[in-house]
């Protein structure tokens, strides 16, 4: 990064009303190669991995309308990130509706372009299937990574319906391939009904750190991320966030909520507890807009999106 | 059918308020088996072919759901089906949301044995993708059928982004595979905006009859259906009803809506018509739920449901 | 009627903007007694007489709420009626929603003060069940009367669930206690499933005349309404126009919706049609707020009822 | 209950989608006759009883769609209620929804049948009027009974709009009438606005606690529970859950909602806490989706109806 | 134009699924200089003219994102316009929105720019107030001209709540300054309510044909469209279209909706029936998405637009 | 005060059902001079100062509609203002829709006609725009004020898009005309995205008390709210709540959400808090019906608007 650069800045309120323009993340730029970018937006309208409510698919283009209302300035924690990096939105990647295992090479291939680029993507879900090839292609450029995963499921199954890919198995199959360094995973939000009382015993057998959503109501999350923290030191880091994590109160446009979940001050704790990891990539999904008529819930996500911006290295603190 | 044996009744809103009771469809008792039945109400919670805006995964829940407004007799055209057929509802295919190609063969293998029954299946999409599985099994026991089909879309493309199983193809499947008699099938409703100014021509090579929605705005459709009956006669003939030929003013909610279309009084005068056609299935499919806040998507669906089974043969009229 | 008096005129959009204001109908003064006035928007929030979807209760307040946008002038027919009559919103009858029997007692007393104080009532609904207390008053003043009845139902049960009195009962109930002449009785818009073969019977032998909805589809209504004109001639009449007469298309927002119903256009004829009836009421029931998520069956609502004090005696016409 | 008989389980996702199948309550089998349960869960589609907004009615009907995202174990305590017990959907009480007095006298005859029979009913609301029947059945069978009383009001008015069957009345009916223990009542998450300042004294002085929502905003209610446990002991006790105990940011599609209220954390901790009570019976009332366009305030009462299952007597914790 | 120009295409489905991709209109590429186009979409996100219900500045995004459905050829007329039309999206006019007079300014400076390109401009309302600067920008380049003006009110107000400049004054405005050729100015689909018994006499005045939207119930518009183009000749005509011309059946999210409108074919009448014209821009106005919650309004301006852009001159018919 | 005089009561709900009855506030008495009245609430349905989603013109109409539900006694703080003060509905302000400068003189002579009265004002909003032509009426009554300002926003931008007036400005015109006193202004629930690093720089340097939203997570605002009345003492106070103070889960009806906003519990703290202040007017703003489906924001601010009367000098607590 040189001075002499030109940085990207969101299309501000005072140029164009903020209902206005075309709605890109932020209303950044819309760039059609990731040279040059240290970070991107990446939708991937991608729903067929869904086990019940669909929508997903839309999650980007609801997340970047609402983001409109986003300023450059993060007022709690100070971080400035259109002072230093170049940022931009490319697009959505151009998923096979009607084949998951098309599209999950198809997602890793513009990943492994992106990555290659030096560019890191901050994705705009799409169900949580895509975690997967995104993981593969991350994997491929900085090795097995340690993993921040917020959500109400742990997504280890083995198979849903029989098929090993689909939105409840990502992290079993990325464990399976070595795309995870297994203690340095941490899942938080987990809750729900089982489909058998040890639901939860594959993933603390593979090293992860478990915490359930019930053992942490009425907790501020702050000491949590100190320790992982320091459990994770200076290991490249994935941050994959299904909005589901969160409670349905805040988060209710989403495909299977459940209920008990965290609160949205738990949630920006752990966004912006994220900062000082190496983070190399993060996501947030499932953001259902046929179930969000409000557009709260892709709000929330085009917010979770810009504190993971804000956390991401390099990213000066006014 | 023996005078003795004892017709199904919808449960009648005297004996439980119609917002009560279990939500099969029309408040029939749920069948485990075709044995004994002339026909049946068969839901297919299939999505995952849809090009656009997804959801008709809830189509069959939700036509149940609205079907409890339902009474048995038919005030416009006196039918009286549950006088004299044996109906009942069957219940959802288990199809595999993760694959087209499994979700296909499951649902072949389905209607075969409630064909093999001697049942006639009256289908609840699902997008439109289900028609070709449903052609397959009917074709297998009647060979090549006749067909009325009312739809936005022509639904015969080669191949959607690259795939050749997906909800815009199952009629060009169905005349590659032989499972249609091509001068015995008629499209209505046709409109919308196209690929190529030659997308409506493929059919008129196979020899069907297009009857594009703007060609009959103003007209009642008796005439035509009088047409298509004298052209199919008595060759066994299936149904299949895209609930987008409809107007999105009456039917809005659906996958992929197009401005123009029939107007229900259209709609009913087709469905009616087929009656003295040999109709040995029906479908409507493509109501989306999550884009039917009111359900009278979902309610126009039941209805057109209903009046299938009035058109079958064998229900008498009063 | 002098010309002294001072005329009650609408909110006027020029002295407050359409969306404030305390909401009355037609933002017109609220009064607390019928003396001194000629026509009278009258609100009864019941909607225990339903049989399927509630909601009805909150149809006056929607009604009020939508009737902002409504200007004085009636551009297709030049109707005046606000240079000429004396109109109020006298409020809500305060039914109880406990319980039918005591309602109906409330609310037929309150329109024998009305009548007797020489006020036309024009009834925001409401379900159908408050024809019967209403017609009550009416006949009471007036003697048996005609009545023009819209509607996709004939609401002439004999019982509903056992009981007497319900939504699907009022002009059963009318007819046994001679409120209405038979032979000056207008049924418009009936259709949709039935408990049996004879449901349009009982009407035809008290010597209604019965119009289903299909078969005045594509047509006209005003040759119609010159055939009631004639019949019912000078004779006291009252209109009970159930929105569910419309298709669901335009009146969606209502309890029991019926496929294939009425134009707005068939509609407006129809309320059109009886200017030059002796009209001494008129209702408009089973707009249900919470099926109406644009609101925009609330303000069909208020428009018919607007044109229905256009089409009472005495409104000058320009 | 032997370890021979077949235990009943719900239809698991990957034997049909959640998504598809028949809308039980759980999509467990529908049962006819008590007989051979343990525990069954029982609609009363009934909202006559409300005194604002309706739609009670449909709420066992989305209450059953939405209970399809349960799984059988629940991971945060352990219970594994489809182990040991014979649980079934019992379908829905056929209300007269014209007459309070006879649904009463309907609810009470058939929840005696249910509790001769041996199993414990989990009732899907329908608004609170119903406490009253079901308790006169419950106390018929078990003499007077603690109570633990989750909601946003008292429920003891002496009369609503002269009435004494309302959904306003029935603990008070149930103290007149002795059906309860009143030491040894809890009534939990009380607030809102009053109409006398004593609004809350009656209930004080029949022996209730009284626990108003703002003095334990902030709290765990663990320790609440284990007083509720110590006084209660091995009283018989019903549990009575009204939605609307529940702030609306979680629960706001139902008919009086209040602001302030509890959070879903602590009406787990409620219903979590009932565990080691002698529960026969308990009931989740006024879900009302014409309010809950999400469906998320109807998925919330499944999961609370499933934790109430779980608390039951001999539900095994793995 | 030349033949060696590469022309815009809309963005396909089969290489990017419809619901991906950035929401530009029917997914054209954005430019930022009307140079070298010869049409553009081009939105102004204005609804400070309104007069009932706000939300139109979300108009321009909705119509947007809608339009992905829309292939390039039009399969009723043939149209193909991008096989002949360099065509973009413009974006949006950065209007004020806490100042009427600054975004008129604004707005025709901005259509100054573009006609001075030689680009046709097709705009995405915004409310109608819109068509007075687009008005002061075409007659500047064109001189005094024609107007086909499709509404449900006349929008010919001297003033509204004392102001000159709103959604309901445009064309009194530009009567009064010149810029219409007033025996060459079309308005159908007027009716509604007015101020005073003459509201429809001042356009008549001014040699506008009205044609209310009673006049052609049941019509088809393709007589009046014949005579609209001998009237017109080849003087240059601009279209202005208020969604709210079409019934709210067809149209409901819109500010100011009024019963008993034109039909959808009727509205594919009007604008197929503009091909011939000489037409030098069109506007689609009023569609409001806060109340258009299935976003089928939205798709209708969508297509309304895709057909002004076939009846531009130059477009070639297959 | 005197004893003699009859204190208005809202219509109770054993008078007229809950959801009968005209839609005043609480279903107070409409008046329309403010002489002999306590306190009154006044609507003000202006959302022309907005910057992003509008609708807040219709806020005054839906919380008067959900305000049907509140009762007269506080149950929490024992607070009965209707057993003291003369309380009524003084209707709304006649704001011009299409003139902010227009606007704020009307409110401003409005207000000054109420506060000469010796009546305190109680506003629904409309948008935060009008808290500065209020504050104008206040200080030439009452002189500088103290401030109590809930809000996501500090709203002290010294333009936006250029303009001095506008919803993000009130309170920097106010400083700068002399409207408060700058050391007894509490800013409380600020948060989300800013245009520089130093946006909250500004109020501090006015001697503002800022306090973030996220530096009160987790926190009782008991013990602030005892500062702040320590602090103002008895100088006279506005209280100003913009309901995006609270976080969007429970407010979610609003036009410019944020995250990570106050609890509905931190609320009720603030403004019963105030109690013991010398209020001397206050508002309740921002609710946007339009992004309200359930009515449940509407009802807060009902409630909100409630409790601020509560709160009020005079009122005698129970």
């Amino acid at each position: 990064m040189t001075t002499e650069r030109q940085l990207n800045q969101p299309l501000g309120g005072n140029d164009m009303p903020r209902f206005g323009g075309i709605a890109s993340m932020m209303r950044l730029p819309v760039a059609t190669s990731p040279e040059g970018l240290d970070a991107a937006f990446i939708g991937i309208p991608l729903d067929i991995g869904t086990s019940h409510r669909p929508g997903a698919r839309f999650g980007p283009r609801a997340i970047r309308a609402e983001s409109a209302l986003l300023r450059p300035y993060n007022m709690a924690t100070g971080a400035a990130p259109f002072d230093a990096l170049q940022v931009a939105d490319l697009g959505d990647v151009p998923i096979n509706t009607y084949s998951l295992d098309k599209s999950l090479a198809t997602i890793t291939a513009f990943y492994a372009r992106v990555l290659a680029a030096g560019c890191v993507p901050l994705t705009l879900g799409g169900d949580h299937t895509i975690a997967l090839p995104i993981l593969r292609a991350i994997a491929a450029q900085h090795g097995p990574v340690a993993l921040v995963h917020v959500d109400a499921h742990a997504d280890v199954n083995d198979t849903m319906f029989g098929e090993r890919i689909a939105h409840g198995t990502p992290f079993r199959r990325a464990v399976e391939e070595g795309l995870l360094q297994g203690d340095k995973v941490f899942q938080i939000g987990l809750r729900g009904t089982g489909y058998a009382a040890d639901d939860f015993d594959w993933p603390r057998q593979q090293g992860f750190t478990v915490v359930p959503a019930h053992e942490v109501w009425w907790q501020s999350l702050s000491p949590l991320m100190a320790r992982v923290r320091q459990t994770i030191g200076d290991v490249p880091c994935y941050l994959s966030f299904d909005i589901d994590g969160i409670d349905p109160a805040y988060a209710g446009g989403t495909g299977t909520p459940e209920i008990g979940g965290l609160t949205v001050p738990q949630a920006l704790e752990i966004v912006r507890g994220c900062q000082g990891l190496n983070l190399v990539g993060a996501d947030l999904v499932e953001v259902s807009p046929p179930y969000d008529p409000s557009g709260n819930t892709a709000l929330l996500g085009a917010n979770l999106l810009y504190e993971m911006l804000c956390a991401l290295p390099g990213v000066p603190h006014r």
